[in-house]
């Protein structure tokens, strides 16, 4: 399986897997620099909301391995910590990752930068590690939604490149393959950047699940032609409400599935659940730039002079979700009620 | 405005619009057989139903061109002309115009091929030119659905590249501008081979009507946020029911667009429908290669090894049309009674 990230204590560097660059090449971008780490970030190098949280964790290391023990060491820390999280503003891991690391620094109140930095190397592995036991348990509790012989349509990539490894949404279809299920899978393609035809195919490909990628806009004749037995998707931010913001055209084929009785699951770590956010319409949408839809491989497909729309995410209304599988267990409406739950331990 | 198609009695030659080049490069390719002609629209050099039959009917005067003055040579006109109205399956217009030619060439009989190509040809300018009024017309029915100020989504391209000039979807569009409605317009991209991108863009760009490009996925999106006030779309072929075959992805549209209460129109000559066919569910829905959604400008997206679903065409039910926006009028439901009192010419 292909591994999204993995931090060199020897060098202090983070090391990610070049998401843009797959399905040509596999190589690694290293971090070494709080900014580096941003600008991977902004880039695109690593995405899919766990992934950004825990390289966020190791990002908070590098901080402290940047910062110079002076008297102010302790504000220069939090400061280059908050640019981190400022880094995208849709997908709630980045910030939650941050926040997290600052209230254990708090918590622990290391004496200078080499303690701090210590005491975030150690806490960011345990999130890492978290990361893949969080995924599992979403597998498990989400394969059970899961019957043998389901075609099951996923939209971007939330897989083992969308998080330390195992996979949010792919994880809940790599279990269900691991209990004997026969899945196959529909990737769309995910434009403007291509992360179900890159990514999600380039991993099923490598675990040998049968997958076949569809244009962004097959999916409502798929649909016609009863070929979709369930949805499966990731998530970027959830409000309090069960609104779950993902990538672009998550809310359609949410709409869709709705429309066509398709039961429409996200699946998701608590840690994407953003609870001081009411609806959906709270949360931050990115706006990303024209040549990610106007310019494909290096070739402008838009004349130029033509604006184009680059909204990043949309947000699923909680209508249309049938379950939110979380490493807890599965939340089904009132999700507002669910979630409490949840964070509260009394599910499952 | 860019011409489409032109016919050189000269050099007895159909010089065609590249229409896989655009934007980067305005060029013709010239055909001066059938075979040509059969290669061009499998290439997608000419695209767009009406654009497609009247290059058919044009296609007919170079097959009379080519057959020898031989006891056979009925026979063998006729059969080029059969093989040209199967290059591509869904759009009814293209054996529509073979079938209208040949009926014609029934009609007046010619002793020998120099008479059936000086008939042929007489015929198929006839042909062009009545496109024009056809879409002039569809534009004039279609301009009063239009309101001062609307947001027009569009998908594909319906426009003066998809016909001989003017256009049916844009040719409503361009019309109520003319009356001095303000409008914008929205192209979806349209994957995998991005007309709306590339021809649309660039057709009302060239007009000077205000055009914004957004990715297919986008549209659920841009219509929560109530930035669309309607939809119109081409046609390929439709049933008499209605039901209506177009791009890939139009379906999605019409059920995205009835879920949240945008009336979507279809814009088609009368020729588009096939009172043949009862419903969509009996339109022959075209499959093509993988490379055209596996990789864009020259480089793979997907992984070797991973098979793609690449339909041309999807069929919206006629639940989710609006209207249909004829020469003849415009049809609302139940279409059935519309469509027979339209070829009655009982409409307006």
């Amino acid at each position: 399986m292909l591994k999204t990230l993995y931090f060199n204590e020897k060098t202090m560097q983070l090391l990610l897997i070049d998401q843009v660059r797959i399905p040509e090449t596999i190589t690694y971008v290293a971090c070494d620099t709080v900014e580096a780490l941003i600008t991977a970030i902004q880039g695109m190098v690593v995405r899919g909301a766990p992934a950004i949280g825990v390289a966020a964790c190791f990002g908070c290391v590098l901080a402290a391995n940047e910062v110079a023990d002076t008297p102010t060491w302790r504000e220069e820390l939090a400061q280059k910590i908050d640019q981190l999280a400022q880094a995208r503003p849709t997908a709630v891991n980045l910030s939650w990752a941050c926040t997290h690391m600052l209230n254990h620094l708090h918590r622990h109140a290391p004496a200078n930068p080499a303690q701090a930095k210590k005491l975030l190397l150690a806490e960011a592995l345990r999130m890492e590690a978290k990361d893949i036991t969080t995924n599992r348990a979403i597998g498990r509790f989400g394969a059970t939604l899961l019957a043998d012989g389901d075609c099951v349509l996923t939209h971007c990539n939330a897989g083992a490149l969308a998080t330390v490894a195992y996979g949010t949404a792919l994880g809940v279809i790599r279990h269900a393959v691991a209990d004997g299920k026969r899945i196959q899978v529909i990737a769309d393609e995910t434009r403007p950047l291509f992360q179900g035809a890159r990514l999600t195919a380039q991993e099923l490909l490598l675990d040998g699940i049968p997958v076949t990628v569809a244009c962004d806009n097959a999916c409502c004749l798929l649909m016609m032609q009863g070929r979709i037995n369930r949805v499966v998707v990731g998530a970027d931010r959830i409000a309090k409400n069960g609104d779950t913001a993902n990538k672009i055209g998550t809310a359609g084929v949410a709409v869709l599935a709705h429309h066509f009785g398709i039961p429409f699951y996200v699946a998701a770590p608590l840690s994407t659940i953003d609870p001081t956010i009411a609806t959906g319409k709270d949360i931050p949408i990115e706006e990303r730039g024209r040549d990610e839809v106007a310019c494909v491989n290096g070739k402008a497909l838009v004349p130029e002079g033509v604006p184009v729309i680059n909204y990043a995410f949309d947000v699923t209304p909680q209508a249309y979700i049938s379950a939110i599988i979380t490493e807890a267990g599965i939340l089904t409406p009132p999700y507002d009620e669910a979630i409490t739950k949840a964070f509260a331990g009394e599910l499952c």
